[in-house]
């Protein structure tokens, strides 16, 4: 704490402890670091109650774990930090950003970062002072002749808080970062999953120059931030990988990502920036992004499946990610659909991924380009030019019947997959996402009408309709956390 | 309660409620059920404070949500039945059994069935009255010329509770019964997993017979529990089918159980028994029996498939068991593994219980011997004999190529099902438990192995070491939820 404090940069008034036990050590520490010598530091062992009451009433900023902190200083609205779990369980007004954990410099520093010079609306957890006049009030208005039934309601602080809240939805925000294999983009998303100002840069293929680039891109857009009059509350990153979220460390990338092994993200970003930040698999971060702004609002258990160059997804069950026990849940695209089957990049044969994926897709329009039988009357395609999944399905809507049965398969294929996934975590709805998402949605509802079991039928399947899953549900990482005041 | 109370038949003391809110409501019942006319029942508005900690100390049981039950009783080690959530949070003694939903009369009657004429060890929740000679005994060890470090630790009270503890493993106990295809088996069960007596019946095939014959076998269990000096606590019933284990309905299933489908198992049972019931699918009380007797112990996250007739199982997430939204999550065997493959009794093809499951195995076994092509050199068998999957194996082993090929084809379809789940829930263990499990176990170690991604290569596939999984299931759902003294 005391270091935060020192590189926070701020006139510090500091209350020495009572004699409890530590005390001393508290003191020694103190002492060592120098703060009663230190211009910024004032400390005293006693402020008479009258003066002490001003100084909480004007103070930018309280920390430590004293109990004035979560109490009293609530009646001003004044910002508090609260440290550690000595005060946990209390009541506490919406003044009060707890740390719980509050081991790091880093954590302190952004919290004060957060708190300092704000100014929270009087939390009445002791009520508003105005209790005789209610009751007054109320006993004119009643009839006093009848017996009368209790009843409770919660105290009116209600406005208050949501008052807070809309100032929350309207300036505060999270930095995203996606890490795609091409990519690297970095935007500013609002409370609402407004997308402010998005930055685009090809992502590198080293490690250091890629760290290096999401730093400067990070730090660019923070400032920018302030112009929009948005306050940045994190950063949420979306990758490529397998994840430790946990952690904020890629634990695995396939060569799709080049470098992108046991690094972890979460150390040089947050010291850099003095933000706290959170590291998510694309696929669950897509999952997270239809939990908070898309079809999957409310839902308890539900999955995402990305159809885009490969084929990912995430897990949603009640209300949550699943991870698994080595972070690989939700390798939707692995799944396999045949016992032999055409050869899928990860290795193995017969995956989900290896029929439906655009690479798949692609690959199979190449072929039949190769082999002059991918055009169809109304068609045009020059033979030199590359080929892609959308050829494939125009192909087929031309009534080219080769295009038409390779993409029966796929659908059949992504279909199944599905019906897998029913018939283990048996979600109440399915969102299809990525580019051909729209294009699935029919064959799969037929295979799913086709081959689950009838306890699975009700399932609904409907397209995404949110244009960034990756980039909004690595923001919502940061807006779901920082909202919980909780670290 | 009163309805619970009258029916239990015991003198019965009454206090009045005071005057809050309700009072009124409750003394105008008390008049309607008439019991300040029943032999049974005394009803009084004051206890002079002496007397009635006598009566507390020497009463059989009490009942209410008075705060008198769950703190002072604790000392006397009464037994207390507290209702509703009144005293929600509170710290209480062992003595308490909460009823949290108490609005059936059933609830009560059965707990008071547990808790009537119990003496429990007094629990020191305000401390042992032994403070003082402790603080001077401390002071007079320790060096006072020395500065003192604080440190806390728990009030020893461990010892008292772990008596209890043992006390419940040697005489608590559950009525367990497995609903299969062919056989109604009950079982009861003892704290420790053992099966104290089993009663096996065929399953009759109409819903009137089934259900008389499962209420006489478990009220004949229930009287023999007695003789083996097993108090049981409930009854916990693995059915084949899908399951609604919150209403203890079976929801549908197949032909293999007729008559099966929307029928509420917990009432009837709950009734004449006046003991709580659970309900829940026989492949999840196979991963229920592994969670709390088996290689499950202590796993986070784990599945169990279960191979015999069919192919059904369990999946564990976080200790707990995988529901899905309409209750037919862990359909293993519906996993499909082929595009097209052999037809499955779903009504789909290519599942995994379509090549790999008992009744597989068997329709091929049945194929080559008709074709005269099962038998092998060292092996015989009557042309009218019927044949099984195990002689399927025995070919194999004794050089039979196309069984072979068959078996190897089941094994390899198994363990693709399985790496499905790998990939889709990522567990830390996959648990084979059924008639053909050791068969299995090295071919899906083999296609694990060959066809997983490599995060999820880490995970160990067990066979299962469990007799009765089954049965072991159904006791751990009424083993569980009554040591955690609460319904």
């Amino acid at each position: 704490m005391l270091d935060a404090l020192i590189s926070f940069n701020k006139k510090t008034l500091i209350l020495f402890p009572n004699i409890d036990a530590g005390s001393k050590e508290m003191v020694r520490v103190m002492r060592k670091k120098g703060v009663e010598q230190h211009p910024n530091f004032r400390a005293v062992k006693h402020v008479p109650f009258e003066q002490f009451i001003q100084l909480v009433s004007h103070a930018g900023c309280m920390i430590g774990n004293s109990s004035c902190g979560v109490r009293e200083a609530g009646a001003f609205g004044t910002p508090v930090i609260n440290l550690g779990t000595r005060q946990t369980g209390r009541e506490t007004g919406e003044n009060v950003l707890h740390v719980r954990d509050a081991d790091t410099q880093n954590k302190i520093y952004h919290a004060l970062e957060l708190q300092f010079g704000k100014r929270y609306p009087c939390s009445k957890i002791y009520g508003d002072g105005n209790a005789v006049p209610r009751i007054l009030k109320f006993l004119q208005n009643i009839d006093l002749d009848e017996p009368l039934q209790k009843t409770f309601r919660f105290p009116p602080v209600k406005e208050c808080i949501s008052q807070d809240i809309d100032h929350i939805l309207e300036t505060q925000s999270a930095l995203a970062v996606d890490l795609g294999g091409t990519n690297l983009r970095v935007a500013i998303v609002s409370m609402k999953g407004k997308i402010v100002k998005k930055y685009t840069q090809a992502n590198p293929k080293t490690y250091e120059a890629r760290i290096e680039l999401i730093l400067r891109m990070c730090v660019e857009a923070t400032l920018e931030a302030v112009d929009f009059n948005c306050r940045v509350l994190g950063v949420g990153i979306s990758t490529g990988g397998r994840v430790n979220p946990q952690e904020g460390v890629v634990l695995h990338s396939t060569k799709l990502i080049q470098e992108w092994s046991s690094v972890d993200l979460r150390t040089p970003i947050s010291d850099k920036l003095h933000l706290p930040v959170w590291v998510e698999n694309d696929g669950n971060c897509a999952a997270l992004a239809e939990r908070k702004f898309g079809h999957g609002k409310g839902a308890e258990n539900f999955v995402t499946v990305i159809t885009g160059t490969g084929i990912g997804g995430g897990i949603v069950q009640h209300g949550e990610l699943i991870h698994g026990s080595s972070f690989c849940a939700a390798e939707l695209g692995h799944i396999m659909v045949s016992l032999d089957g055409p050869e899928c990049s990860c290795g193995g044969r017969g995956c989900v991924e290896a029929y439906a994926s655009g690479l798949a897709l692609q690959r199979e329009a190449k072929r039949l380009h190769d082999e002059d039988l991918l055009l169809a009357e109304g068609m045009s395609l020059k033979k030199e030019e590359p080929v892609s999944a959308i050829d494939l399905i125009n192909a087929a809507r031309h009534g080219n019947t080769k295009a038409d049965a390779v993409l029966r398969t796929a659908g059949n294929a992504l279909g199944i997959g599905i019906v897998n996934i029913l018939h283990t975590v048996n979600p109440s709805l399915v969102i299809l996402s990525g580019v051909l998402a729209s294009f699935y949605e029919s064959p799969v509802q037929q295979v799913i009408g086709q081959r689950a079991l009838s306890s699975a039928q009700g399932i609904r399947v409907v397209t995404s309709d949110l244009e960034e899953p990756a980039l909004l549900g690595a923001a919502s990482m940061v807006l779901d956390y920082t909202t919980r005041r909780t670290y």
